[in-house]
């Protein structure tokens, strides 16, 4: 089994003093170190629920990766790793967003030490004012003909306008790291449009967390992606996913009111840019 | 003027340590005492701001109690006040439940004792868990032809399952201060159901809230009111109300998502009990 690191990871961990990171194979699956604290538990814990929850319909499955049980991996010395699909392993030019869903990332069962760097993280971030916080991205610049990717200590310290900007920059064509000019959106409507884009799955999603009550996804991401080699012929084959359940826990016959309210606010920020985007071409 | 202290108030400020408590007079009007630490000032703020404010549609002006001012009022040493609409004053014998919304009642913006104070409260209340909390309700028992009203004490301490039996208490006609005996949701269908029930109205409003930017309702109350002297014949007047604005912020074009992901919640939960009560009428 020939085994590599990913090639657009955009946010999460990666192998660093030691400890190894992800890995993809060249047969669409994407292996993921199991996390220590009782974390990579939880996340097998999580997809052996999901998988086999029969009450989850389809459609929504769809929006989650394929899960195929635990492995351990020969060349990283043996380690514990939950084998998923790999999101990217059909996309040649990716585009990619993390989205950390949620106006906390902490919840009342973790310990008090998690609770405050959490709460301490949160508000520095858009997380508390927004709902969410985008926690890494990467572009490919059509004009550069190259990949982009913010350092993740200048996405820290972005604020509401500078979320409304990557959301812009992300669905752009002209150079993204020139500072100076104004991201054009020229991909805004078939990415984030349309009824195979974004906006189209967020309230596909929406409706589902309406009413489950089965999980509460803490600190989960949702993964915007979309393929650049198509783009320019309108084929975005944008695809929303679900990624990170480490700490998911219980609804207990509760919704996911955090991840809800979270994700009704990301809508809105999607849906001011297809509106703002058909403004312009109206007045073009 | 006539004034008087108010029959009805389930939650919030009363006269106390010398200090005014609210009152009603006899033309339908409420006068609420002008809070201290900016409070007064932040609600009067907001009422000006939304009576004034042409986009806020007019079946969504109809979740918030008419706004007459401010006034001072001399039976109460000249104390400041705001005056409302007094909800309550077309009812006989109302059922009042007040509901604080949101899975934090704090925000950014407020002082770090406040936060502090908040954080303790809400992790203690289903705040944190359920995205609101019952912060009091007064029901009007049909067995013993008199109001009752838990203690506030026993309240702040309730859990889930303490929420889903008040929700169900509140629609009871048997004797509530029985806790041996199950409520029987006989009023469920009345007040919660049809076309100009509870859950209908919150429905509305949830629609509102899912695009609004204008108003962040901090620590805000949704206020659910019905008629007993019309129950018995089906005719609940049931009413969703908006009330204590001392903490909205502007909304800075992202939407309230923390009020609205409680309020989905809290829908959530008024729908099952319409269910469980639907599913034992087909089993009877």
């Amino acid at each position: 089994m020939h085994l590599k690191a990913p090639e657009h990871q955009v946010a999460g961990h990666i192998a660093k003093d030691g400890k190894p990171g992800p890995l993809v194979d060249d047969k669409g699956r994407f292996f993921k170190p199991l996390q220590g604290d009782s974390r990579g538990e939880i996340e097998v814990k999580f997809y052996e629920s999901f998988s086999s929850n029969t009450e989850v319909p389809a459609h929504i499955r769809r929006y989650f990766p394929v899960y195929h049980g635990t492995q351990a991996v020969e060349s990283s010395d043996g380690a514990a790793m939950i084998v998923l699909e790999n999101l990217l392993s059909k996309y040649s030019k990716p585009s990619v967003m993390d989205v950390k869903m949620g106006s906390r990332t902490w919840y009342p069962e973790a310990s008090e030490e998690y609770i405050q760097k959490c709460l301490r993280k949160d508000a520095r971030s858009t997380t508390v004012s927004s709902g969410f916080r985008i926690s890494g991205f990467e572009v490919y610049d059509h004009k550069e003909l190259s990949f982009w990717k913010p350092d993740r200590k200048l996405l820290n310290g972005i604020k509401v306008d500078g979320v409304r900007l990557a959301l812009r920059k992300f669905v752009s064509s002209n150079t993204l790291s020139d500072t100076s000019s104004k991201p054009d959106s020229a991909f805004a409507s078939s990415v984030y449009g349309g009824s195979n884009g974004i906006l189209t799955q967020l309230l596909e999603l929406k409706t589902w967390f309406e009413n489950q009550t089965f999980y509460h996804f803490n600190s989960c991401s949702i993964l915007i992606i979309y393929e650049n080699e198509s783009i320019q012929d309108g084929d975005a084959r944008a695809q929303v996913k679900l990624v990170d359940f480490a700490h998911v826990h219980d609804g207990n016959g509760v919704i996911d009111h955090n991840f809800l309210g979270g994700l009704c606010s990301f809508i809105n920020f999607v849906r001011d840019i297809l509106q703002s985007s058909d403004d312009q071409s109206t007045q073009d």
